[in-house]
């Protein structure tokens, strides 16, 4: 069978992810791979893995919770993907060497079969591509690692660079439990390979399960070559069985993710609080204070400055904008209606918050206590102490004021309001939408205003000011 | 007198806690075992391992500032104590055997005396515990560790597992400096045994102090067995006697929490910013994101999530609750008219503050600036926009107006306001206390509403919009 | 020559800071030696170091961005400097020797010269001092630093005391590359020397560059003692390159700071969670939650604490005041009439933001959204709920509305608001400036309040309230 393959042609990669597992010591009701780290599910960091490094096909084995696991992938792949998505259900549970086997009728008998699993989230893409050539298309190669305490862990027996066996903590000699490399539950195999040894396992040990790790056996005994490709990067295989483990992990991956940002020159004050759950891109010469948070698609433009204690999701931030301290922005879907724009210059915050759709041009100055949602505002519009703009579209250089209210719902429907260029709203005032106030008008501080008012007129609605001399405020009583 | 002791039989346990020191390096005014770690004073900590082992009498030895420590200790023990609570002064401070001879008046015969140091704060109750068992009513039993870097420690001298001396380093031999394991401070010791032996110590050394140690001399020369119960975890003997001492120990604590909670199935953002100081009780599936911090009696109820950079003090937060980013939550005692309350599937923030008394029902939203304080929300009542709820009755279903404000507060006494069912309330509305609005009633946007409103009515005061065309705003003088 | 130099005589101090780099690394428009740590520039700090050193002339040698080296520079030091501050250009960079010559024509020959580089921030001024003692003012004297890996450094090959040569790695044979002390980049050497040496200095190597380091070379050569005052510490010697280095340094900044104001008596929550980018200076018992960050120049009075999460810039916060969390500060200039200054015993947020010229006296309270902006505030005023305070004067005991606002600009100039002793402001009223309303008055709840009132009046601009008995509120069509 060996002599059908050619060591020098590229096959086609199919991707299998065990995702049957229960995940006891999360103590949780949710799947283990469901769980999140920097905002994704573990199983869709697999997944996303597998699409960077172009995977034909994705085969996920799922078992416990896997209609909620089926249902979560499908959401987050669908129609973007570029692979193919299988689900295969492993039920019972009868250990590694059964979950793969569940994936054998969708495996495709041309290509290299990667085993991952879907709680081993940070394994990198360049890594399994370096698994992958050691594979060749005609191996077994296992992905293997140095622990200093490899207790427990099934030891690499090699000689040379070729792998022996897989020796199980239990049925190590001395001499084998003080090889300190282990096998890290990653595997590149060639289809047909992998299909026929599946094949032959069998569950005769103590745990009665079928164990992957025993084709490894079978390839020995068939002649045919094994080999590891170890990697440094403990944090590549650790797997997550616990909130604590979990817990490690994001920070391992917090970690890198602001080194790689701190290569391409973005400033951090603080490496080690900085959290980033999606993607971050970064202009040249932007800074990010102490204690802050991403999430969704968040874009910095050249020379931002984010002030410590940001909470930014989905947003595209303009050059050289300043996110003052305490801000929080959460936009919708990048490119769509609610996404959050902050144009080039514009100040935002302290004591900001930016909702879905907010879309401030140029220079826009928003300030504290000030929230802005569905709302766009033109260059240089500013809106800078305790104030509401919801549903309203306002003009540039529009000065709208301290404490000021945009009413934009009548116990049943949302209505705009309309602020044109130029306008100055006084403090404290209620704009009853749907509402137009003229360009360069003027509203009086206090004032309600329920109809629309012309270009230039100064509108107001209060009441006369009266004064009671005298007047004796209440008193405690004694 | 030991053929009297049966060592089968459990003896009551009585703690004496050293806590007369000065803590000069603390440079504080205040007494340094008054000093908060996570929220209790360091020599609370010890008094409440005390109760955790049920001590039948606590006795606290006070000196510096003893007026104070006393006063702070009595507050926080007094009615609801398990345990006879004694201090006894020490002045002037004359070595830790000085300290343990002003207790002999009131320490009983038929008890095991467990000597601790209030500035030890985070002995586990179970290690003094294994001590109490390793003393076995009998023996005098010493509580030790191995220090990596023993310098200035005094060493444990064994002969198998008896202890023959605590050697201090001054007086050790080259061969008994490369001992690493150390006294800590700690020990247990059969009230009679103690008692006598401490009638035996002198002040004869270079500080002119009366050692505590030097009772191990005794026991050996008295025949009576010494034993050691070592440890391995540091931090249960740290002392703090520095602002630096004090943050470290502050450190390990959180850090030890933050497991604990862990453990129990909480999914934490990154468990090195968190910060519990009192109890924080946690249903299953929380989660709580970076930098928060909790105070006092928390509990988040099953799958309740809790934003970044939240600060909470002795709230009941409900099932599936939301707190966003930026809220502060500060209630009073629980189960008091003080303790916040926050309803199943209410949501909570960014940027909200929650006082004492606020009492939210379920699906209650309070959004962005907005401040409830001494008010009860029914279920589905909003408040989202930059608001004032102050001593105010709201029913279920009512919608609170962006920029509305109860005014409680006449300058003498606090009034309430009541808004029932499915009331409006439109933006920038005040509503001037005593006053109550009928349920269905709507108050439109800008109105001061002073006198109480009927049912289903829709109350305005508001005054005519008038407008005044082609107004001049002022420029500014060129 | 060396027979003319007296080893007892004190000379004075001229310092050489080598500036020229580019800093490809950092990926930054900004000059390298132009990024910030804690707040000042890179190249600031070793200025700062030169002056506290008490130099008497500073040469900055400049190259890459030197008319914005010099300038950021030049307005930093200015009138203020004790010292002579020169530039000298190098165009084109051709090696630290190459730089230093540039500066032979500021140097004067009775000085000793001390050489360091803009891109080494955290050199403390006492090392320098123990270099420049080591100098004796005759002798070549290297700072020089163990590494546990020399890999890549110049090894200080000695001959007991004294330094024989520095080997670059690549010259090195094998038994120097086992030398672990290395040269730091700093040098202390009498000017009369160095320029002599600077003569002999050629490029004929790999690089054509001219190295300082030859010096070392003549310095042998003419039979001159050098010396190595070796150092522990490698955070001193350690340069800036990158964004990873500049937050290494940052971090490292942060830690050594904490340490000094614990060391002082300060309690911090966490240390690791602080940053001060300026000075702050506490009082006695004085503590600070986590995530703080302190800009500029703070002081903070005895027993003041700051809660969680403040942002406090240029502010002199009095004794015993609480700053509760997310409290936003930004004063400006110590002294002048924008400095924030906050009262004995005021209470401040949470949610508060004092900006440039809030002045606020003794026991004041500023709650929650509450903004006050050039604006003095005296004993006992209170300002508790989502108000804005901007230019006004506001006298005792003040009672300032939930919602109320000073509206302060007419879209061209700012006007000021009064308001006297006593006066109680109500809710969402709306103070047009210039206004004054009289010691003792009233406003009552929702007035706009356009012109002065009397002193005791009560004020009142109100729409009557009118009622629409069973009026339908819009519904969402089925």
């Amino acid at each position: 069978m060996t002599g059908t393959l050619d060591i020098f042609s590229v096959k086609p990669l199919d991707v299998v992810i065990m995702a049957a597992g229960k995940g006891t010591r999360m103590k949780s009701k949710l799947p283990k791979v469901l769980h999140q780290l920097a905002g994704r599910a573990l199983l869709q960091h697999v997944v996303d893995t597998a699409a960077e490094l172009q995977a034909r096909q994705v085969t996920v084995i799922t078992g416990h919770g896997a209609i909620e696991v089926e249902a979560a992938l499908a959401v987050n792949t669908g129609a973007t993907s570029q692979f193919d998505l299988n689900f295969v259900r492993q039920e019972p549970q009868l250990g590694t060497g059964h979950a793969v086997q569940q994936a054998v009728p969708v495996l495709r008998d041309d290509g290299v079969v990667v085993v991952l699993s879907g709680d081993v989230p940070l394994t990198q893409a360049d890594t399994l591509q370096q698994l992958i050539a050691a594979c060749a298309g005609t191996k077994l190669a296992l992905l293997t690692i140095d622990f200093a305490d490899p207790n427990g862990y099934g030891r690499i027996v090699r000689e040379g660079d070729t792998v022996k066996a897989i020796v199980e903590q239990k049925d190590a000699t001395p001499e084998q439990r003080r090889i300190t490399e282990v096998y890290s539950g990653i595997m590149a195999v060639p289809a047909v390979l992998l299909k026929q040894w599946l094949t032959r396992l069998d569950n005769q040990n103590a745990q009665g399960e079928y164990y992957l790790t025993d084709i490894v056996k079978f390839a020995v005994a068939d002649g045919l070559p094994v080999v590891a490709h170890k990697i440094a990067d403990a944090v590549q295989v650790a797997g997550v069985n616990s909130p604590v483990q979990l817990a490690e992990l994001e920070r391992a991956y917090q970690k890198r993710i602001a080194l790689q940002l701190m290569e391409q020159g973005v400033r951090l004050a603080d490496p080690a609080r900085l959290d980033v759950r999606g993607s971050l891109q970064c202009g040249q010469d932007v800074s990010i204070d102490v204690n802050c948070v991403f999430e969704g698609q968040v874009s910095l433009g050249e020379g931002a400055r984010v002030g410590a204690n940001c909470v930014i999701r989905d947003a595209v931030i303009g050059a050289g904008a300043v996110i003052h301290p305490f801000t929080h922005i959460e936009g919708g879907k990048p490119g769509g209606k609610d996404a959050v724009e902050v144009g080039a210059g514009a100040l935002i915050g302290p004591f900001a918050r930016l909702r879905p759709g907010a879309k401030l041009g140029a220079e826009v100055h928003i300030g504290n206590f000030v929230e802005v949602k569905n709302s766009t505002l033109a260059k240089g519009a500013k809106a800078n102490h305790l104030a509401y703009l919801g549903d309203a579209t306002v003009g540039e250089r529009v000065n709208y004021g301290a404490g000021s209210i945009t009413a934009n719902y009548d116990g049943a429907y949302k209505h705009r309001t309309v602020i044109e260029a130029d306008v100055h709203i006084g403090s404290n005032c209620v704009l009853v939408a749907p509402v137009t106030i003229g360009a360069g008008g003027t509203v009086g501080g206090g004032s309600t205003v329920t109809k629309d008012t012309a270009p230039l007129a100064l509108t107001v609605a209060r009441a006369r000011q009266i004064s009671i001399a005298n007047w004796k405020r209440p008193q405690k009583a004694k």
